[in-house]
């Protein structure tokens, strides 16, 4: 009897886990062919990017992003659409930047570009003797030997690694430091390899810093193309003398007002659960911001797009975040949580697309062992998209800020083979981003929060 | 006591197997490692995109890329190198084609390429009114009602299907198909929508047949592209009379001498046991076949030259084959079967990679239960490198004329999104070709052919 028992609870759940399986593979096939068939995300996309553009920080086009993004939200039919005011940082390029390697032959131009944040140049540039290293390690230990020259950091990503972002977080470093430490011991430049795995003439920008170095220790440095970067290596090994020269215009302005654009559909059952999905909404300067990060905004506006159109009513209030300045300070993100926490409000789950918009392959959780298991129990149910990735470890900078012991912090994770091609260079423009692939990606994101609303977390 | 025994057995077993995991996993490694590190697929790739270029069947440039296989075979240092002769179609498009909608306002130009094996227009061109249908079947109902017109196939590509192959599959047959039937009842041409899943304006060429028809029925065909055919459909639903011009000069000539390229590295312990592993040398004649299928000799290409460089020596004979005509004909494949035949060489595995230079995800394979069990073992060493697609079914239109029943036929599955935004089609160049993406494929399936060479098949 006890058997029979045991079998007829056993027959319940399975019969209930299997009708709920149904339930949830209609409904994720839903998210997805609405996606294919009629999703948005693509014609938001080329608004964003064709008549807005590249949208930095305290920049006009940020400010004109951000009135679209209300509109649209606006538009979607939610519960709530309002604006989080954000102090950002305002620095401007300037000028386009020139530079050249001086040979004994003369001169061979190079592709180039100042890193975000740093100075500018005196006004007749910066001309110098420069010296090759491969890590921020190298130059403290040279110290005072790189005094009066212009340090080029030229450690490679390391093409080795399959997941992209992992050789990216080995070298960025060099970017991100080289000056603050190059600055320190008197160099008057530092100028990096351009974190790029393929050779090419685009050179990529990026956020640097000088941490607490005083204002007379601040050189200028820029990112050189990986092109031009092999070419200055091979010339320095022929002439240790060769001499570089660079000139740019940045600008640091004055802190500036700006906005995280938020939107919510109010959860029916437990509105005070809070699901965040979101990008961020600024993006470099050098071109449109398609991959980096319009594809994370569109996709993230189409989640809630396909929750309203397929007439899925959410448990939890879902929060649609556009992120500002995640590139040069993540202010926005760290508003958004600061806020939350004033606010106690129970973010239980935040998912954010800041890795492009490619061929969805899965996502990195950031949660629990007992999150972790739930999560790998739908896996089954992405199966059909091939959607495979389920890792540990995850997130993204901007929901970073909202992670808490208990609750779930995921990043997508697309394709990552050809992002480095394009991020931060002036080829992050819509022609990059292949529709099919945006789309796949705001389903999966769709598939995902549907599974925590209905399920919650553990 | 017996106990003790099994015991040790499983033991011996379990040690047997992570030791072979261990070293399968190392082996592994290196080729992915060697393939991004000191990869030359690429190289390969731009020589053959850049310097020789489109190489339909019959053409010098075909003759071309032959001499070239055949001399990059010879540097790899393999037992053998040889051309198998086949004959092929020789069909020439001609000058360029030209097609416009003539409305009551006057002329819309439209992208339009002729499809490979069509006859020409008259002189003139034709000129008719257009009937829009969107199977073969249509036509065969309509019967005569298509008479003296041009009959419009435009049936799009299922966008909701997640793998495009399947979306090609259910709409190519229009193409294949469409002027034979339609030139059966009497039509005076047969354009067909191109099978693209994306809105652009590069129509995709790709092969047709008559059948059997009698000359006097065969009918020009062409594709228009995406945007066209949208613009077409739309205009014809507020004017039925709308008509259609098109030209084009195509030539079949008679069938020319060519060559399957092969190249060999003999197994030192069953070398009457083959392995093959190619893709096709031939392609459309509008861009530089980069991705169709450039890319799969290059990758297979590559596998040889991986073994090689880490070198391991292989138990079986590994053949690599630079298949002739696989787009209008597939001579040589089937040529390369019926000598193998004759022959009585036991083909074990053949791999085949034509569905593009994209990142890989996995395999779909041809073969027994008991085959398709042993490769699913093999699937955690796969694992560090993403590749998750272990599908049943599949192989190529090359290798699928090796197919026994006791045999394995496998195609790489590389990510399918993109592959249509490109084939066939004037823009199938190599800068639409990511090296890494190129190179984790060609590390792919050298990867999983060494684990065929290792254990054979069951």
């Amino acid at each position: 009897m006890k058997y029979a028992i045991y079998i007829l609870i056993f027959l319940m759940i399975s019969v209930g886990y299997s009708q709920d399986f149904k339930q949830d593979s209609i409904q994720i096939k839903q998210f997805y062919n609405t996606s294919l068939l009629n999703g948005k995300s693509y014609q938001w996309l080329t608004y964003l990017t064709q008549k807005i553009g590249g949208r930095l920080s305290g920049s006009q086009n940020a400010q004109k992003a951000v009135k679209w993004g209300k509109k649209e939200l606006e538009k979607l039919g939610l519960n709530k659409v309002w604006l989080q005011p954000v102090m950002v940082p305002h620095w401007e390029r300037g000028e386009k930047e020139e530079a050249f390697i001086i040979t004994r032959k003369g001169r061979v131009s190079v592709p180039v570009c100042a890193l975000g944040g740093s100075v500018a140049t005196k006004k007749g540039g910066v001309t110098a003797q420069v010296i090759e290293v491969h890590s921020v390690k190298e130059v403290e230990d040279l110290g005072e030997k790189v005094r009066g020259k212009i340090v080029f950091y030229n450690r490679p990503m390391q093409a080795d690694l399959i997941q992209t972002g992992a050789a990216y977080g080995a070298a960025v470093g060099q970017r991100y430091n080289g000056a603050r430490v190059a600055g320190k011991y008197g160099a008057v430049g530092a100028i990096v390899r351009s974190m790029n795995l393929r050779l090419d003439d685009f050179p990529h920008t990026g956020v640097m810093s000088y941490g607490d170095l005083p204002d007379a220790q601040k050189i200028p440095t820029a990112a050189i193309s990986t092109i031009a970067s092999n070419k200055l290596s091979a010339l320095l090994k022929t002439n240790p003398n060769t001499r570089f020269y660079f000139k740019q215009h940045c600008k640091i302005f004055p802190d500036a007002p700006s906005f995280n654009v938020i939107g919510e559909l109010t959860g029916s059952t437990f509105p005070d659960e809070y699901i965040v999905v979101g990008g961020h909404l600024d993006s470099w300067d050098l071109a449109e911001g398609a991959q980096d990060d319009g594809a994370g905004i569109v996709q993230s506006m189409e989640v809630l797009r396909l929750f309203k159109t397929v007439g899925y009513r959410p448990k939890r209030s879902i929060r649609l975040v556009l992120f500002m300045n995640e590139e040069n300070g993540s202010r926005g993100g760290k508003e958004y949580a600061r806020v939350a926490e004033e606010k106690k409000e129970n973010h239980i789950v935040a998912l954010e697309s800041d890795a492009g918009g490619f061929t969805p392959r899965g996502f990195g959780f950031n949660c629990s062992d007992a999150n972790y298991a739930q999560v790998l129990k739908w896996k089954p149910l992405f199966a059909p998209y091939l959607i495979h990735v389920f890792a540990r470890g995850g997130g993204g900078s901007d929901v970073g800020h909202l992670n808490t012991k208990e609750n779930v912090i995921l990043g997508l994770q697309p394709d990552s083979q050809r992002y480095f091609d394009y991020h931060h260079t002036a080829i992050d423009k819509l022609d990059i981003v292949n529709k099919r692939e945006l789309e796949l990606g705001a389903a999966t994101m769709a598939a995902m929060l549907y599974l925590f609303d209905k399920y919650g977390i553990k």
